[in-house]
C-alpha cells in the first residue's frame, strides 16, 4: 500500500518573479479566475506559497524596501483550487468547505521571515499616528523558535498560520463588497469615529488592474482588462474567509467556509510564522514564504444548515474555524489594559478599537522599560503569540480591551517588582531595529501626559 | 505557631439590606468615602461582598426583577480597605499597590447566581437592539461547577473573579473622569459610530445623589450631600482599575493598581463565578455574592517606575495584571468570526466593536440550531468560558473579531457535520429562559437576510 | 427555591482528640463498621476530615513529634458515609458508585500542612536508607499556594485532594487482602527484589487491636474484639480504592468505586494540599485537616458493566479515575530519568521501583547545587507537583523513569547553564529542615561514587 | 544574508539497505566507532533516519514480518556526530552536551509507521504471557494526525520523538555495562522478582557480532571482529541516555547529555511518531523513519557541575531533559490504575511494574468493551499519548501506578455511564489487526477470575 504523501497542487519558486511562478499567482478576488489544480474531498495535497509580497523584503539591515513596498501587487495568493467529492462531483454554492490544516511550515531553504511598519504615507499600521516611519526585523527560524537580530533576547515558538486563505466570492458576492467598500471611501473620514484618530490610513482599497494577477486569465485580453477592474482586493477578510489573520488557525485547526462557485475554488497564502492578535504594526506576523499540507471535506446543503446570514442578502455569512489541542501553552501572561479613552483625553463610546489602541500603548510603553525601543516592541507586539482580548464590551461608556503577554517568551523577568525595573548602567540595551526616515509631513500624536 | 488563617477585614449578610449590612458599603467612587478597615502589606485577609445588584435579583423563575431592576443602586462595594506598609505606613499616590487574589468562592450558604438581559429602556446590553425583553438565567454551583435549570445541557467550571476591584479616585482624577463623561453625554449620539447601532443604551451615567450609598460618610450631612453628586458611578472600568471584568481575573492572579490617595482605599465587588469575554448582556456574569482571601504589597513609587501615563495628565494610567497557572484548560474550541460590516450590509472602518457584535451574532444563530433558544445562547454567551479575541485591526476596512467557545461545555456534539445538526422529531428543545414582556416602542434590529 | 449549599454530613473538631469527635471516625477497613451518615444519588454534601495522623504533628520547628509518631493509629478516617438512589434504594454489591469532588479544600482556621520523612526504624519512606533520620516541614497557605518558612524560595498552587477515599469491602474481600497480605508477611524479605534495598521497611501492616478506631462500633462490646483483629489497615490502595494517594483527584474528577456492601459505606480522608507522584517520603504530601464537597451516581449493575476482574475472584478489581479541566498547568519542566541500576552499580531487570528510585536520587543530587539540602529536596519532592512517569518498561534489562520537576515553583532558575550552578560566595544557602537524631543501627547506603 | 537552513549531516534514503546507505548506520555503541560528520556549537543541523529496524516491517497486512523480526540488526542509528565549539575545540570527556531539538519529523514521501507486538519467542513485550502472537498495526498520518485502518475510530496528534539519543560511551562505561549486565544474565530468573511474570522475556542482550553494523569502521578488519564483540547492544537506555523512550522528547525539548569521549559522538534514531508511557509492546511506539533538526551547546565541566555519579564511579550517571511548552494538551482523561498484586492474587512488595502491567491489563480489558479487540487495544496504549505515573510507591505493600488515555483521541465516549457500554446489536465491532499464529509452547497466563 502507497504511503500516504500529500499531492504536490501547487509549487512556488522562491528565487523568481511572482508572475514566472510555474503555477501562476493571483492578487485579487473574483470568480472567473480559473482554478489551477483540482483536488478530492479525503487527499491529502499540499500547496507552496510565496510571501505576501512575493520577495519584496530582503533579509538585510535596511528598512528602504519596507518604505518603498509597492502594495497595489499583494497578496501573491495560490490557487484557486477546485474541490469535488469522491465520485467528483464539485462543491456546489450553499455547500460548506471543510479545510483541515494536517501540516504547514515554511519552505526548506528559506526559514526566515520579516515583520515591518509600512510607512504613514503607504498604508501605515495601528499605530502609524505614533510611529509614522518604517521598519523592519527579520527573524530565523531554529525549527520552531524564532529569535531576531534586531529584537535580542526575546525567541518563543511559533503557531504557524496561513494569514489568508479562502473561498472565490460569485459575482453577486463580488458587487455586494464593490458597493459597500465604494460607499465607505465616498462617505469619507467624516463618517467614522476612528477616521480622527487613524486619518491617514487609506479607507478601503477600491479595485484597480495597477499590479493585478489573475492567475490563468490570460493577459492583455478583454476578459484581463474587465476582470482586473472588477476584482476585489484582497486586504480585508470578508464573507468568504479571505485575510482574518487568525492567529491559531494552525496545525490541527478546520476552517468551515461558505461555498460561493462551483467548485468552491479554494484560495491562500500570507502565511505568517507567529502573529500577534491583531497584527498592530499591519505587516505584523512574521511573514513568510511556506507550505501546507490540507484535507478537504464537502458539507452538502451546509451553508443552510449551519450559517445564518444576517444582511440584506443570504451572502452575507462567515466561515466558523475549529481549534485543534497543539497550541503551545504559556501559564503565565502580564495583561494590560486598554479604554476607550484616547490619548487626549477624549472619552470615546464603547470603541474597542480605541481600547485595544491603548492597550497596545500602554504595553510597549512597559517593555520599553526593559530596555527596548518603543518601534522593537511595537513590531514583537504584532508578531509574538500575545492574545488581544475584548474583556468588556458593556460597561458604558468605557469598552475595556486587553492584551496578554507570554511572560516566558522572554530572557529576563518582565514583572513588576519593588524597586523598579533595572535602570542606569545596569540596564542593558537592545539594540534596534532598521528605521527609515519619514519624510511626510503628518503630525504624531502627542503624549500630552509628557507635554505638560 | 499560628496558623495562617485570613483575617476578616468585611463580612457581610446576605440576608441583609444594603444599608444594613454590619460593614457599611458603597456605591460610588470618590476620595472622601472612608476606609472601613486597614490591612498591612504581607498579610492574608478576607473581603465579603453582595452582589452587585444587593440582592435584588431572585432564585425564581420570573424575569420581574430583572426588568425593574433600579441602577442607581449598584455596584455594592466592600471596602475602601487602607493599605499600609509593614511599619505601618500607608500606600502613598505614586505608589502600585500589588495586590494578589489568594482565593475565592461563593459564600457559604448561598451557592447560586444569576445572568440577566436588561430591559431595553432600562439599560440593555450588548445587543439590545435584538433582544429588547428583559430575561434571566439561574445557576447552582456544584462545587466548581455551574449549570442552570434554564439552560439544560451545559455545565462549565467556573472561573471565578471579582469583575469589580479597584483603588479610590483622588479628586483631580475624579474631576476628570466626570468632565469627560459629562462631555460625551452632551455631544450625544451624533458623536459616536456606535450609538447608530446601540442607540437606546445611556452613553453614560453621570453622577447622581438618587441610590447612592457612601459607605461611613454619614447620611443627612452636608458632606453626604456634596460626595452623593461628585462621586463617580462604577459602571466602567476606569485608570483605577474598577468595574474591569477580566474573566481570567482568578485565583492565584495579581493585579498592580495605581495609588491616587493615602491608604489606596481598596474597594472590590460584583463578583461573578464566571463570565465570558465582553460580558455581553450586560448583567451577563453569573453574578453572585462571594468572598475572596487576598495579599497586599506595596511598590513605592512604582507608578513611574512602570506604568506611562497617556494623555493630559500623569493620572491618565491603567492597572498591569498577572496571570496565574489555574485557569480551566479546553482543548477544543468552535471560533465565530465577525467583519465591520454590520446587519444592514453597511461597511464601517476598523470598528471591532461592530466586529465582536457580529461574531456574538453569529454565534447565536449558530447554536440556536441545536435546539436553544437565541436568548439562551445570549445568556450562555455572556456567562460562559468563552474568549473574545481582536484578530485582526489592521486589514483596512474590515476589523476582524472572533469569539471562541469550548466545546465540551455542551452535551452535545456542537460540531459541523455531514447531514447537519439534528432536526425536526430528533431534535431536542432546550427549554427556555424566563423573559418580560417589552413594553417599549423602540424597534428591533431585522435580520435582511429573513426580511427579502 | 432554595439555593444548593451542600448538606453537612461528617464535620470534625480539630481542636478535639480523634476519639472525642463529634461523629466517630474509623481507622480501619472492615464491612461492619456502621454508616454514620447517609446521602442520596445527585445530592451535594460535605464531609470534613481531620489530617491523617489525628493531630500528632504540630506547627513547629522540632521533628520530635515526627520521629515518636503512632502508626498504629492511622488513618484517621470520615465515614462511612451509606448512599442510596433517588428512591431511597441502597447502592448493592456489583454496582459502580460514581463520585465527583466537586470542591475541596483546608477546614477554614486550620490553613496550614506538613510534610514529614519517618524515622527509619518507624516506617521510614522511599528513601529511608539514604534519609534515615526523622524530618519535617511545615507548609502555610495563602489560599492556593503553599510555601514553607523551612524550605524557603519555592511556592507552588496545591492540587488538593483526598489521598485516600473508598468503599468498605465485604467480608470476602476482606479474607483476601489479609490471606495475601499475611503470606507476603510470612516468606518474608528474601521473596522480593526491593526487600534488599528497603529492607528495614515493614512489608506489609497486618491487622491488630492496638491503635484501632471502630467508629459506631462500641467500644468494649465482643464485636468491636473481633472487628478489631479482623479489619485491615488503611495504608495501601486496594481494590476498594483507599490510599490511592493520586495526586490530581482534585476538584472536578470523578471516581468510579466498585461496591462491595449494601450502601457502598464510603469513606475518606488523609487529605492533602498537594503531593508529588509517588509521595516518596511517605508522610510526604502536604497533609492537612479539610473538607470536601461530594455528589454521588449509583451505575447498576457497572461493575460486570466496566470492570473487568483479573485475578483468582470477581472481586480483583481496581476504580477507574475521571480527571477534570481543573489541573494547573506548568509549561516548562526539568526532567530527572533513572534506570533499573542501583546504587551499588547491580542490574536489575526492568524494575521500575529502582528505577524510580534512582531518578528521585538524581533529582535531590540536582536540586542540592541550588543551595538546598538534600532533607529540603527529598521533602519537597514529596510534596510538589512533580510527575512520575514510567518512560520505557520493555528496553531489557532497564526500565526507564522519569521524575519531571516544574520548573516555575523555584525563585531561582534552576536550568543547567554554562559556567555551573552559582556557587560560592553568590551560593545562597536555603536554610534547613528540622530534623532528629537517628538512634538507630541500621547503616545508611554509601554513594560508591565518592567512597573511592 | 544567508537563511537559517539547517545543514545536512546525515542523509539516508529509505529504499536502500541499512548497510548500503550513503552515510553509514550502525546498531552499537562502542567508542571507536568514527564520526560520520562534525557540528559546532550553535549551528542548526539535520540528521535522517530510517525507522530502527531498517525497513524490515511493510504497510500491509500481514504479521509475517513482525513474527519473524530479525532483533540482531536493531537499532539502526544515524551517527556519530562529533561536536566542537566555535573555535573548532570538540566537547571532552566531563563536559555537558546540551542537543536541542528544533524540529523533527517523518520523511517526505515516507509518511507511514507501525506498531507490533512481537513473538513471545523472539522478544516479547511487557505483555507477553497475556499476548504471545505477533500482531501489528499500520498508522498513515495526516500532517500531526495518525490513523490507522487496523484500529479505527481512534486518531490522535503525534508528539513526534527520538525513541533513541545519547553520546558514545567510554571504555571504560562499556566495560561496566558488559560486566553488569553480564552478571544479571548469568544469575539468572531466580534472582529477579519480575521474571516469574514475563519470564520468556531475554534478560538482556549481550554483545555478538551478528548482525552488527559499525559505521565506518572497515567490515572484514580484526578491529571490526573485536568491536563487534566488544560493542554494547542498544536495546536499553543507559549513562549515555540511548533508548530512553522518553515520549515528550518533542519539537523545542533540550537535552542535557554527558560527554564520555572527545567529540561527545551523538547518535540517533527510533523515531517515533508517537508513544504511549512504557512504551507497552516493545515495537511498541510508531515506528517511524524521519528527520530531526538538532542544535548543540557545550556546557564545559558541566558533568560535575551538574551531575551527582551515583555508584561505584564517577560515570554512573544520567542525563537530564527540558520539556518544552509544545505538548499537545489535553484537558480530559481516563485513568486506570493498578496495585502490586498479580494475575493470581499474588501480593508483591512495592514493585511498580507489575503495578503498571495491571494498569495496562485494567485499560486493556475496559477499552475492549467498546468494541475493539484486546489486541487492538494493547497496540494502541502503546502508541497513542498515554500517561504511565508512579502515584504511590511508599503505602506498603502496595505500589500504585496508574495508566492515563486521553478521553477525546476516539470518536466514541468511553466514559462510564448508566446502563452500560452499547452491547449486542447496537456494538460497532472495531475490526482487528493482522496477527500471526502463536507456534511456541510457553503458557498464557490465566485470569483466575474467569476460570473460576
Amino acid at each position: 500500500m502507497a504511503p500516504r504523501t500529500p499531492r504536490p497542487v501547487v509549487t512556488v519558486d522562491v528565487k523568481k518573479k511572482t508572475w514566472e511562478q510555474p503555477t501562476p499567482l493571483h492578487n485579487r478576488w473574483h470568480p472567473e479566475i480559473p482554478p489551477v489544480g483540482e483536488v478530492k474531498e479525503g487527499e491529502l495535497f499540499r500547496v507552496e506559497t510565496v510571501d505576501w509580497t512575493g520577495g519584496q523584503i530582503l533579509d538585510d539591515d535596511s528598512a528602504e524596501d519596507m518604505k518603498h513596498i509597492d502594495l497595489t501587487t499583494v497578496h501573491n495568493l495560490s490557487g484557486p483550487i477546485r474541490v469535488t467529492d469522491t465520485s467528483g462531483l464539485p462543491a456546489m454554492p450553499g455547500d460548506l468547505l471543510m479545510v483541515e490544516i494536517c501540516n504547514l511550515g515554511p519552505l526548506p531553504g528559506d526559514e526566515w521571515g520579516f515583520t515591518g511598519i509600512f510607512d504613514r504615507e503607504n498604508g501605515g499600521g495601528f499605530l502609524t499616528d505614533h510611529f509614522p516611519a518604517a521598519s523592519k526585523a527579520i527573524w530565523h527560524f531554529d525549527g520552531i523558535f524564532a529569535s531576531s537580530r534586531h529584537i535580542p533576547g526575546v525567541r518563543f515558538p511559533g503557531l504557524i498560520h496561513p494569514g489568508l486563505i479562502g473561498t472565490a466570492p460569485s459575482k453577486e458576492l463580488l458587487d455586494i463588497w464593490n458597493a459597500r467598500e465604494k460607499a465607505l471611501v465616498e462617505e469619507g473620514e467624516k463618517s467614522v469615529t476612528l477616521g480622527k484618530h487613524l486619518h491617514t490610513r487609506p479607507l478601503a482599497l477600491l479595485p484597480g488592474a495597477k499590479g493585478a494577477l489573475l492567475g490563468k486569465v490570460e493577459s492583455g485580453t478583454m476578459d484581463w482588462e474587465r476582470i482586473a477592474v472588477e476584482a476585489a482586493r484582497t486586504i480585508p477578510g470578508r464573507e468568504n474567509g479571505g485575510n482574518c489573520d487568525i492567529k491559531n488557525l494552525s496545525r490541527g485547526c478546520k476552517v468551515y467556509f461558505p461555498v460561493f462557485v462551483e467548485g468552491a475554488n479554494l484560495s491562500m497564502g500570507d502565511m505568517h510564522f507567529s502573529q500577534g492578535d491583531g497584527e498592530v504594526s499591519f505587516c505584523g506576523a512574521i511573514e513568510m514564504s511556506g507550505f501546507l499540507e490540507l484535507r478537504c471535506e464537502i458539507l452538502r446543503g451546509g451553508m443552510e444548515q449551519y450559517l445564518t446570514p444576517m444582511g440584506p442578502t443570504k451572502l452575507h455569512v462567515n466561515p466558523i474555524f475549529e481549534i485543534g489541542p497543539l497550541e503551545p501553552r504559556f501559564s503565565e501572561w502580564l495583561v494590560f489594559e486598554g479604554l476607550s479613552v484616547d490619548e487626549s483625553g477624549k472619552q470615546h463610546y464603547l470603541d474597542a478599537s480605541i481600547s485595544y489602541k491603548r492597550a497596545v500603548l500602554n504595553c510597549i510603553d512597559y517593555l520599553s522599560k526593559f530596555g527596548y525601543t518603543k518601534e522593537q516592541v511595537y513590531l514583537l507586539l504584532s508578531c509574538c503569540p500575545c492574545e488581544g482580548r475584548i474583556s468588556g464590551i458593556v460597561d458604558v461608556p468605557n469598552a475595556c480591551a486587553t492584551l496578554a503577554i507570554p511572560i516566558r517568551i522572554f530572557d529576563q523577568d518582565i514583572r513588576p517588582k519593588k524597586g523598579g525595573p533595572l535602570a542606569g548602567p545596569r540596564l542593558v540595551k537592545r539594540g534596534g531595529v532598521p528605521t527609515s526616515s519619514y519624510d511626510g509631513h503628518l503630525p504624531t500624536t502627542l503624549n500630552h501626559a509628557f507635554a505638560m
